[in-house]
């Protein structure tokens, strides 16, 4: 249990062992509850078939919610972007899961992502703006340029989040790459 | 010598000790060199009265290169700050060392600052952009707003470094209020 445990994000093998002590002391109650948990999201977890993102239902929660703009859509390279870009409640659009991004050191190409689906979804109408929310890696910003080109010819508008200081950022700390970046964006006052 | 070596920063106690273990048994080599050289840098450094920055000439190096741009003028709040902002490469103008930045909990006032040298040299005239290049902290970002105030009715573009994701940075990772930066600050493609 503690090795499968360690294999979690964010839990190192010690703390899977604490985790898994602290289970067994508790076993008659918690980790029946952890196991039933466990196996009712695996049961019930879907996904969604328009958008990549994984919920409960299909087509997910945030595609059937009235509330968002249908004309916004971000793309993403994993569901986790999607709940992180989603926590900052600033997007109101929906969403495109990619499930990865372009690598050649990986082989991951074109056609292992949801890049045929995302251009299906923009030649049905009704978007207006595409976010390219990649991960400012390498990799992340080649998935986006070739996502860009090849949703050149269709009447949207494409844009990517803005690369910068992060909020707190110290200048003297930060990367030279980072600090080009945003001497290269700099942008008019008020 | 161990506690003198250990305030440096990114020196700790640890390897401060094992820097003056390292240095006494050089000590009739490397201990002398080190302190002629610190006392002989202590003698010839002096303040920009220009610029503020800190140099063995006055004005300073940067301030008197003619390959420069006189007419961009990056504030800084430390001298630290200009010379990370010039080792990216990207800058060619000139810079403006503010020696702090505005904090109401620990009292600095913008007189404490050099803004009221900073108008004298904007008013002076040859200048076309200020670009303000304060920290993305909040007391960074108070100055920045602050100076920003302050210099509206001179004819200059003033702008400030782009906030956003750093270069590397993962979406699942950052935090909420840098992809909001990224979010409200996205920029057309191409």
């Amino acid at each position: 249990m503690a090795s499968a445990l360690a294999r979690l994000p964010g839990l190192g093998p010690r703390s899977a062992r604490r985790a898994v002590l602290w289970l067994i002391k508790r076993r008659e109650t918690s980790l029946v509850q952890l196991a039933e948990a466990l196996e009712g999201v695996r049961a019930r977890l879907v996904e969604c078939t328009t958008c990549g993102n994984v919920d409960t239902a299909n087509p997910c929660s945030v595609c059937t919610d009235p509330r968002r703009d249908a004309r916004a859509l971000c793309v993403v390279e994993e569901v986790a972007d999607l709940w992180a870009l989603d926590r900052s409640r600033l997007f109101t659009g929906r969403y495109h899961v990619l499930g990865g991004r372009l690598s050649a050191l990986e082989g991951v190409g074109p056609e292992d992502l949801s890049i045929g689906q995302l251009l299906q979804r923009l030649e049905a109408g009704g978007i207006d703006e595409v976010v390219l929310a990649m991960n400012a890696t390498l990799e992340g910003q080649t998935t986006a340029h070739y996502i860009a080109e090849r949703i050149e010819h269709l009447p949207l508008r494409v844009t990517q989040l803005a690369h910068g200081l992060p909020v707190g950022g110290e200048l003297d700390y930060l990367d030279e790459g980072t600090l080009a970046q945003a001497l290269r964006a700099r942008r008019p006052v008020g």
